[in-house]
C-alpha cells in the first residue's frame, strides 16, 4: 500500500517538475559536444533537488555520530577544567538528591513483584493454585506494579529528584509490560499443553472402541507430537513448565525486550570491542544529554513561562521555536543512547541476538509508520499481547488499534504526570492528536508526495514535543513558584 | 579502484564482526518457532550497527532542511519582536559600512576588465591584433583582475567592512577564473579554425597535382566538415567568432559556471515555483547565517584569543571543540545556500540546464574524493583549464595535480589574507596538509573500511576549519587590539 502511494506521488511529482535533463534532445547534445570549444556542461539536476531522485546520504550518519562525540568530549574537558570530576558525577547527582539516593530503594523493590509472579506461575503449573485464582492473582500483582510508584510518590515525594522519580516510574512501567508478557506467554503454553492432554484422552477413548480412521489419525498425531518434542529436545529448547526458574525470569527482566518467550535467540559470543564502544557511548552520551539539559533546556524553558502567561501568539511562537531545536537535538541523542547504545549493550552482554530495537523511522512517510517503527520493543509487545489477542477474540482490527492506542496514551501520561506529581492531560491530548495528524500526513503523502509526508512527521516531532513541555512547565511553574515581579 | 577498495574493506569488516544473524542455524530457528510460546524474536542487527549494511537515510535531508527553516523563522520573529525590520537589514549593513556602501564601486568596476577581454578577443579574431600580442594582453588583463582588490584595499582599506571586502575579493576571483576560461576557450576555437584553413590549403595544393588517394581523403574530410557545420547550424549552434558579443559574455559572467563554452545547454522554461523556493531560501538563509555568525561565532572566537596566547594544550582543545560545532553548522548552511539555493536560482533564471554544482561529498571515503566533489564549478574549471592542458603539453598527471593544487592553495590564502589585510600562511598550510591527510584517509579506507575514511573526511572538515580560523583571529587580535588586562 505504501509503495503504491509512493509510486503515485512520484508520478505526480514527475509531471509537476520539468526535469532539466529532459530539456535538450540527445541528438542536439551530440552535435554540440563535437564543437571546438570542448563543451563540458550537460543538462542535469542538483542532487538536493527533488527531481534528481538521489538518495544516498549514508555519510550523514557518520556526521551525526562525530558531532555527538565532539560535543561530548568538549563538555567533559570543560567540566574537567572548571571543577575536576564533576562530569562523572552528573548522572548520580541527578538521580540522587545530594548525597542520599532515595530512588535506589523503590528500584530494588521491583524484584519482589517479579519473584511473586514466578511463584504464582509455579503454583498454577503444579496445580497448587487453581487456574482462575492464579490469573486473578497475576492481574492484581501486575496492577500493583503500576500503582506502587504513585503511592510511594504521594507518601514521600519530596525525597525524590525529578530524574530519580522518572527512573523509578520507567522501571516499574517496563516491569509491568514484561510481567504481562510473562504471564500471558505462560498461559498460552499451559493452554497448548491442556489441548494435548485432551487429545491424548480422546485418543485413549478411541482406542477402547476401535475405529480405524481415528486410530490412524491419533497415531499420526502422536508421532508428530513426539517428533516435535524430540526435535525441540535435540535443539536444546526449554519446554513449559521447565522455564519457570529464577534464572530464566531474571534473564528476561534484563534482556532488551518486552516480549517473553521460552527460548530467546542467542549469539555465540560476546564481542568485546562492540561492548566497549557501546559502553563509552552510554557513559559520554548520558553525561552529554544531562549537561545539555541543564545548561540549554532549563534556561530556555524558565525564560518562557512568563511569555506563556501573556498569551501573545507571536511571542509564544518565538519561544516555542527557540525551545524546539535544543529539545529536538536532545531527543535525538536520547533516542540513539537508549535504543542503540544501551539496548545493544544489554543485548551483547546477555548474548541476546534480536537487536531490532528500531526501524528506519527517519524515512517514515506518515505518522502511523513512525509510531510503528521508532520503538520496536513496545510496538512488538503491543501487537503480540494486545492487538492480536483482541482480534483473536473476534473484535475488529479497528477496535484493537483503538485499545492499543489508549494504553499507549495512558502510559505516556503516566510517565509525565507521576514524576511531576501533577495530573494534567497534555501528554494524553498529545497522543490523541496523533490519529488526526496521521490522516493529514497520509493525505499529504498521497497528494503531495512522500517527502511532504516525511516533512509532516518531522514537524510534528520537532514542534509537538516542546509544545507539550511548555504546557507542563507552565502549569508546574504556576503551582510551585510565585511570580517574582 | 574505489569499488575494489570498498569490497576489500567490506570483506575485512565482515570477517571482523560476527553478525548476530549468522549465529543460529536456520533449522534450529524453525523448530523454535513452532513452540507454544509464540516466539517473536529472531537474530538480527540494529540498523545503526555497521554490520547491518543499512543505508537509507533520505529522511535526514528533510530533517536538516526543516531545522534550518525553523531556525530561520525563529530568528526573524526574534528580530521582529526586538526591533522591527532589523532582520532584513542584516545583509546590507554587513556589506556596507553604516550608510555608505564602499564595496559597490569596486564590484561595479569588474565590468571593465570583462569588456576589455571581449575587445581584445575581437581584435584577435578580425586580425587587428596579432595573436601573440593578443595573448599577452589577455594575460595582463587577467592578472590585473586578481591584483586589483589588493591595490584598492591598500589604498583605502579602512573604508571597507570585512564582509564587504570579502565580497569584492570573491567577485574578482570568480572573474579571474571566468576570463581565463573565456580566453582559453576562444583560443581553442581559433586553433581549430586555423587547422581547417591549413587543411583547405593543403587540399588545394593536392588538387593542382592530382593524387587520387589524397583527393578522396580531402573530399571526404570536406564533406565531413561541411556536414558538421551544417548540423551545427541546423541545431542553432553559435560558431566562433560569432560568439564574441556583449550579450554572450554577460550571460557567461552571470551563469553559475566557471567554464566558458559557445553553446550552454539551456532549459525550455523558467519554473516559477522553483525560483520562489530558492529565492526564499537565499533571503532567509543569508540572514540566518549572518545572524548566527554575529551571535554565536564571534563571541566564541573572541573568548578564545586569550586561551590561545597561554598555549595550554587542554584549554586550547576545549576552545577549539567549542568553536568547531557552530563553525561547522554555519559552513553547512553556507554550503547549501551558495551551492544549492543561490546557484540553482541563477541557473533557473538564466535557463542554464547544468545544475551539477556539487556531488555527494558527504559520502566521500577519502579526502581526494571530497575535494573533487564538494565544489564542482571550481573542480571542473581546474580539470578543463589546468589539468588537461598540462597533461596535453606532455607533463605527467602528477605534475598536473601539483599545479592544480598550488593554484587552489594560493586562492584559498588570497580569499583570507586580502580581506584581513594580513599575510599569514595558515590557509596555505591548511591546503598543504591535504595531501598527507588524503594518504591517511586512503589508508584508513582500505585497512579499516570506508566508514573510517568517511569519518576522517568529516573530522578534517569539522576540526580543521576552526583551527585555521583561530590562528587567523589570534594573529588579527594581536595586531589590532591591545590586551585589556
Amino acid at each position: 500500500m505504501t509503495t503504491e502511494a509512493d509510486e503515485k506521488a512520484l508520478r505526480y511529482r514527475r509531471a509537476q517538475s520539468v526535469t532539466a535533463a529532459e530539456e535538450i534532445t540527445e541528438k542536439e547534445n551530440k552535435v554540440r559536444r563535437s564543437q571546438a570549444d570542448k563543451p563540458c556542461h550537460k543538462p542535469r539536476d542538483s542532487l538536493f533537488s527533488w527531481s534528481s531522485e538521489f538518495a544516498n546520504f549514508t555519510g550523514l550518519v557518520n556526521w551525526g555520530f562525530l558531532m555527538l562525540s565532539i560535543g561530548g568530549v568538549r563538555l567533559c574537558l570543560e567540566n574537567f577544567l572548571n571543577s575536576a570530576f564533576v562530569a562523572t558525577l552528573v548522572l548520580p547527582m541527578s538521580i540522587g538528591d545530594g548525597n542520599r539516593f532515595p530512588s535506589i530503594g523503590p528500584s530494588a523493590f521491583s524484584v519482589v513483584p517479579a519473584v511473586l509472579s514466578l511463584l504464582i506461575e509455579r503454583g498454577i503449573a503444579v496445580h497448587i493454585i487453581p487456574e482462575k485464582i492464579g490469573i486473578t492473582l497475576q492481574i492484581s500483582n501486575i496492577l500493583f506494579v503500576v500503582i506502587l510508584p504513585v503511592v510511594v510518590l504521594n507518601m514521600r515525594g519530596e525525597d525524590f529528584s525529578f530524574v530519580g522519580i522518572t527512573t523509578v516510574c520507567m522501571i516499574y512501567l517496563i516491569l509491568f509490560l514484561k510481567l504481562w508478557s510473562y504471564c500471558q506467554t505462560n498461559h498460552w503454553c499451559r493452554t497448548t499443553l491442556k489441548g494435548k492432554c485432551v487429545k491424548n484422552k480422546l485418543r485413549r477413548q478411541s482406542l477402547s472402541a476401535p475405529n480405524w480412521n481415528d486410530l490412524v489419525n491419533a497415531e499420526h498425531e502422536q508421532t508428530y507430537e513426539e517428533d516435535k518434542n524430540g526435535k525441540a529436545a535435540a535443539a536444546g529448547l526449554v519446554k513449559y513448565p521447565d522455564n519457570l526458574q529464577l534464572k530464566d525470569l531474571f534473564y528476561f527482566l534484563l534482556a532488551p525486550t518486552l516480549c517473553y518467550e521460552l527460548n530467546f535467540p542467542r549469539t555465540a559470543r560476546i564481542r568485546k570491542r562492540f561492548v566497549v564502544k557501546r559502553l563509552l557511548e552510554v557513559i559520554f552520551g548520558v553525561n552529554l544529554v544531562l549537561a545539555l539539559f541543564q545548561q540549554w533546556m532549563i534556561p530556555s524553558v524558565t525564560n518562557s513561562v512568563e511569555t506563556f502567561t501573556t498569551m501573545d501568539p507571536v511571542r509564544i511562537t518565538e519561544r516555542l521555536l527557540k525551545l524546539a531545536i535544543p529539545n529536538h537535538l536532545l531527543w535525538l541523542c536520547f533516542f540513539y543512547l537508549s535504543f542503540h547504545s544501551f539496548l545493544n549493550l544489554m543485548g551483547e552482554l546477555l548474548q541476546f541476538a534480536d537487536r531490532n530495537f528500531y526501524n528506519d523511522w527517519w524515512n517514515a512517510n506518515n505518522i502511523s509508520v513512525f509510531w510503528s517503527t521508532w520503538n520496536m520493543p513496545v510496538h512488538r509487545w503491543a501487537v503480540r499481547h494486545v492487538y492480536i489477542p483482541i482480534t483473536e477474540m473476534g473484535y475488529s482490527k479497528f477496535v484493537a488499534s483503538i485499545v492499543v492506542f489508549f494504553i499507549s496514551a495512558f502510559f505516556h501520561e503516566y510517565l509525565v504526570s507521576v514524576p511531576l506529581q501533577m495530573f494534567r492531560i497534555w501528554a494524553f491530548l498529545g497522543m490523541m492528536a496523533q490519529p488526526p495528524l496521521s490522516v493529514i500526513s497520509r493525505v499529504a503523502e498521497v497528494k503531495l508526495g512522500p517527502r511532504w509526508g516525511n516533512m509532516i512527521v518531522w514537524s510534528s516531532l520537532i514542534l509537538g514535543q516542546p509544545l507539550a513541555i511548555m504546557m507542563y512547565y507552565h502549569d508546574y511553574a504556576l503551582l510551585h513558584f510565585k511570580p517574582q515581579q
